[in-house]
């Protein structure tokens, strides 16, 4: 592993904090103090510019471009171009000058420093004094955006100064942004501005999308003069004000982001209708409701206590269900890193959380799927295969993967849709979706795996020339992940069909049924029972060893060290594939397996997946190996909090923090939920001295806390049969356990 | 197969001819029509320009520019820039005009035409008739590259008229040719034009190179006017004749190519010393001696006897050891297919002709492996490698390839200059090259292959993460041939070294010949001894089957056709790994594995590489599948004369050409030179009445003269032990077998 924390952020247990200007982290304090609110992301950039490291940042969820070059290629089944979220307007661009000087707090003296997160209101502030001409300035940064009606930010500044100073601003929309520091592509259709108001819309080059922006501005604390100001991409206002002790500019924002194109440009109402008072009021009570509902209190352990706050925060920030066209980008809303999108994260690490917490949220994120369920098929006719293949990246379900070794090669975005649509229906018996939408996709990903697949010359079905998840085996047979997974997916289709009917209705073809049976049948799951090993791929276990521990830390990231041919041909492994099928199909696994698997894959395994420590972390606290447990689960709540990848600046690890959720959950908390019931299995780290958390299940809701020896589990609503410790128990009502 | 001749060409015993216009395959006859002399090639284009398919093309051996663009990779030991040969200037630039009209012999209606190359004089010429305003007006075209003083080039415009016609022309040198049909990169940085001379000198853009071109031209058959003139990137003159019956132009050029860039672009002379007349008639005596030594004469089988001289005219064409830092392009220099490049088609196809034919010649192409030594551990090095890796593609000695899974995973480059060393000391007894050079690059090549390979978990050697010579499966572990080769690279480097010490002046290190010994000794090779076959790769057999024979013809080619990872998934090959081997030790395989193995694979074998029939053929001639032999052969030696591939356009298939004469001495001679003296065992196909070919082997000449029943073999120099139709022989003057 060897990732160790940067810590700078003081802990609090509802807020984030950064005291003093931490220059050279700016840009990760920007990753970190990012709002959103499903419908847009905006970083915790200094709106009035700074002379510090800074990604100028604000995303709408699925306004994205076409990449710009199409891949030279020759071969098939490559795609040619690409997409990418796009970096869209500055909706808060700033200028301030002070007495004609614009403050810097990458240059100036600051008397104070403070940047601030409130995870009880999303209020995100900075504030900051200075000393210019010998008055004491200090100005407050303000900005949130509305949980209730999306489509509204506010901003406001304070200055207030120990003397009498002249106050220049600028207060507008620019769409003059850049992308990943390169000049963006958006052209101005429309502006407006006069008096207090600016409107501006920009238009997307190659996707021929829209984002409509208007402000409203009002002013306290003195008298102002006002211009409005209309530039070649942008629309905002000027003003002058003499500062006596407190101005106040309050800025009210409203986005609206036409996705299709169909408003043709133009305009959606100026500003929200609501006062930044009333909105921010309104957010208190939109995360009252949704702490009281969705936090994980732990006890005698304040900084994981903040991180796990700050990934569940986060979480709700970037997808609560808002729409059921956004999914999860691999940064959230925080950067442009990955481009803004969407991998088999979302089904495999995402879903539980939103399952346990926010079932129609749940619901809504495998409806994105059904709802490019035409692009999967396009997919998998790219591929010479029938059915529906899951894209590796995606924004719009087009494949956005140009490394044809991951986007041809691996198949678990398409095996976990399945997964994901039977946790759904296990977890909250939605019958209803699996018959309206989960039962078509279920056919469509069996015909895939059925084309795909092919028997082998000793009669054995499975996969051949695949990558699992783990991407340090390239180009593999029998890969046991894939191979495995596909066998649940056939034996869960026939399940439904066999159950539910649709045979008609769905198109179901002669002998498809029985064709699926006969593969998951045959299906090859490499094996060696003596010693109770899956072996990762047909061959794996003579492949040359490597002793990963004596690899020089230097070495990392392998990927930029090590010739890239070099990374695939040992028994080294990136992320866990055989831990991880152990994990989503716990039941079928016994305890000596995973026993055996886990001490043979974790010394093979690198970490360098941010993905790997939290699924060993849960499997060890399975197998009660409780150093080892807590050992892993070390970096899975702060991972951003404490840049322990050093690349938060970047933008967050969205996905991977969902982790983080399962790793209290699955790990300290033993809850499965992949067999018929639900089980529950604490235990409690040593050094916490309670934790508790609560999941939706089949309609009741489930409240567990833990303290050292014994968990309370409360189950409001019906009685439901669980098992609890190893053991089948009818929960109802309060009923303690010891451990 | 499938593959199926399109014929055009007259069948001459000496010369290609083609009679009338072929306007659809103008390009096809540009490539067969090609002339070349190592140093230039000049494809068989018309000067005039044509309104016809056509590639422009003039190409100088070494004569390159790096890619303009960067390769966008991440990964380490991808190359960041290639390298191609340039369409060089156009050296007879020429526009004709009879009274006012150009000719076109695309669009005029043609009298006659014909365009004839002579195999003995290497002279070119293009003849045609046109009427015009009434006149019957005939143009003959000439031209040839002299063979010996490599820098000279001659080009005769003869133009006969029935009624005086008036003839304009222009005749020069023009830099502003196309690559690949688009811009060129040339710079002009001298040019010159007075009189009857004129001089223009170019520059390449990337690689600092000149080309300087200079021309002289002359006249005869009436009185013209002239006048010099200079372009952007071109120089020569316009003429202006009133042709009472017959006008003249003759023009020689020389060209000088500094590679080096060391000129600075100063000129040389401005032309040849030699006549067109007197240059043609040593040109005549080159060929007569070159024929006198080289010839493969066929009787009964007036195609085939044209087929395999143009194959070794257009050998000699391309190479025959002018210059060491020379090598051979896939298509030598007809085109810009394959960007000049050579491949291990050098030793491993082409290398056995030059052996057995010119040994100073094949000493030369090895030595330009020893001259790009440094360029082959820098190579070795970006692949974290230790000594020598010979690139997949090349000019200069770098890495061309920026495909990884070829560049990166094939290594039979470099093990084929091992075998090519090892073979040519074996013809030659070249004991000094080994000494002085060949050790060198064995030393290297094998550190490279130690560093590379790994012992398995199972304890045996080999390659993880390769592609063999057969590029349908990719990314492999132990494939046959890679294992193989190395060894028998470890085992011959042990050998020399301990046969010839040069421990200390090479550097060996303590334990490496040890080591080279172990590998050499643990390699695995993966063989099913119940059905004497090896198995391409570890698990080979394991795959799923395609019956190849099933696959409909309109997905070929494969590559354009399938998905690129379906290709990778089954028991199909593309051209024979194992066969393969079994040619180049033939010694070390019996005849039961040598048809066990013929068997298993050749059904399995789409033959998508041209390099594959020809191997069957030799090896089905062994096995006495007399019929098959005569199938596969089929199209060696017409391959381009016939266009089978339909892709002669993009020039001719220079080293698959070479196979044409490996398949005759190696195939029907059944001649074995990979042991440890010279095997002869001669069959002849059931269509021809007699076949000799002439070997150099040690010093001796070897005269191999068979007819039906009987070979008569004549050995000038010393007496020699071969095995001759099995039996172990001395061989001196000149003794009769019965076959």
């Amino acid at each position: 592993m060897g990732k160790k924390a940067d810590k700078y952020i003081e802990t609090h247990a509802w807020s984030i904090v950064e005291r003093g200007f931490h220059k050279e982290k700016n840009a990760v304090s920007e990753s970190l103090f990012s709002i959103g609110n499903e419908y847009c992301g905006l970083r915790g950039y200094a709106e009035e510019g700074a002379a510090a490291p800074s990604l100028q940042g604000c995303y709408f969820n699925g306004v994205y471009e076409w990449s710009e070059k199409e891949t030279e290629t020759a071969y098939k089944g490559i795609i040619r171009r690409g997409h990418y979220m796009v970096n869209a307007a500055d909706p808060i661009k700033t200028e301030i000058f002070l007495d004609g000087e614009k403050p810097d707090i990458g240059e100036s003296d600051l008397l104070f420093f403070e940047r601030k997160l409130d995870m009880r209101s999303g209020l995100f502030t900075r504030s900051y004094a200075i000393k210019t001409g010998g008055k004491e300035v200090r100005l407050t940064f303000s900005r949130f955006l509305s949980m209730t009606d999306t489509r509204s930010l506010y901003q406001r500044i304070e200055v207030e100064s120990s003397a009498p100073v002249s106050l220049g601003m600028y207060l507008g929309i620019d769409f003059a942004t850049k992308h990943w520091g390169r000049a963006g592509r958006w052209q101005k259709v429309f502006s407006h501005a006069e008096g207090t108001a600016a409107q501006i819309v920009g238009k997307t080059q190659s996707t021929g999308q829209f984002l409509a922006c208007g402000q409203e501005l009002s002013f306290s604390g003195g008298a102002y003069t006002l211009a409005a100001e209309e530039g070649a991409l942008s629309a905002g206002s000027r003003i002058l004000a003499n500062v006596e002790k407190k101005f106040t500019a309050t800025k009210r924002v409203a986005c609206y982001a036409d996705k299709t194109g169909e408003s043709g440009g133009t305009m959606p109402e100026v500003a929200p209708q609501k006062s930044f008072e009333e909105a921010l009021a309104e957010n208190v009570r939109y995360y009252d409701k949704f702490w009281a509902e969705r936090d994980i209190a732990i006890e005698g352990d304040e900084e994981n206590q903040q991180g796990i706050r700050f990934c569940i925060f986060q979480l709700g920030q970037t997808y609560h269900g808002a729409f059921p066209t956004d999914n999860i980008g691999a940064k959230g809303l925080t950067g442009e890193a990955y481009s803004g999108h969407a991998f088999w994260d979302t089904e495999t690490y995402c879903l539980p959380y939103y399952l346990f917490n926010d079932p129609a949220a749940a619901r809504d994120l495998l409806l994105f799927r059904y709802h490019t369920l035409a692009q999967a098929k396009e997919r998998a006719k790219m591929l010479d295969c029938k059915g529906a293949c899951y894209p590796i990246a995606t924004l719009n379900g087009h494949e956005a993967c140009d490394l044809w070794q991951h986007a041809s090669l691996q198949f678990q975005p398409s095996t976990g849709v399945a997964y994901g649509i039977r946790h759904y229906v296990n977890v909250t018996g939605d019958e209803e979706f699996l018959i309206g939408y989960g039962m078509e996709m279920l056919l469509e990903i069996s015909r895939f795996l059925l084309s795909r697949g092919e028997y082998g010359a000793d009669g054995r079905f499975g996969y051949f020339c695949v990558m699992g998840p783990d991407e340090f085996q390239m180009m593999v047979n029998h890969n046991c992940y894939t191979n495995y997974m596909a066998k649940k997916t056939f034996e869960y289709t026939v399940e439904c069909f066999e159950k539910y009917g649709g045979r008609v209705h769905l198109g179901l073809k002669e002998g498809e049924l029985a064709a699926f049976s006969a593969c998951a049948e045959r299906m090859y799951i490499p094996y060696d029972g003596e010693r109770a090993l899956f072996e990762q791929h047909d061959g794996f276990f003579r492949l040359p060893h490597i002793e990963v521990k004596d690899i020089p830390a230097e070495d990392f990231p392998l990927y930029h060290h090590w010739s890239y041919d070099r990374i695939y041909r040992n028994d080294m492994i990136k992320q866990p594939d055989v831990l991880m099928l152990m994990l989503l199909h716990s039941a079928d696994f016994t305890m000596e397996q995973k026993r055996a698997n886990y001490e043979y894959y974790e010394p093979r395994c690198i970490h360098e997946s941010s993905l790997s420590p939290s699924v060993h972390s849960i499997l060890a606290s399975e197998l009660k190996k409780e150093d080892e447990a807590l050992k892993f689960f070390g970096f899975a709540a702060r991972l951003d909090l404490d840049d322990y990848n050093r690349n938060t600046s970047e933008g967050l690890h969205t996905t991977s923090i969902a982790a983080a959720w399962l790793n209290i959950v699955y790990g300290f908390g033993g809850v499965r939920s992949d067999g018929t019931g639900l089980v529950i299995s604490p235990s409690i780290p040593s050094i916490w001295q309670r934790y508790a958390f609560r999941l939706k299940y089949k309609g009741r809701t489930v409240l567990v806390d833990v303290r050292k020896g014994r968990a309370v589990i409360t189950v409001e609503g019906e009685e439901i049969r669980a098992i609890v410790c190893g053991r089948e128990e009818i929960l109802v009502g309060t009923r303690e356990f010891i451990l």
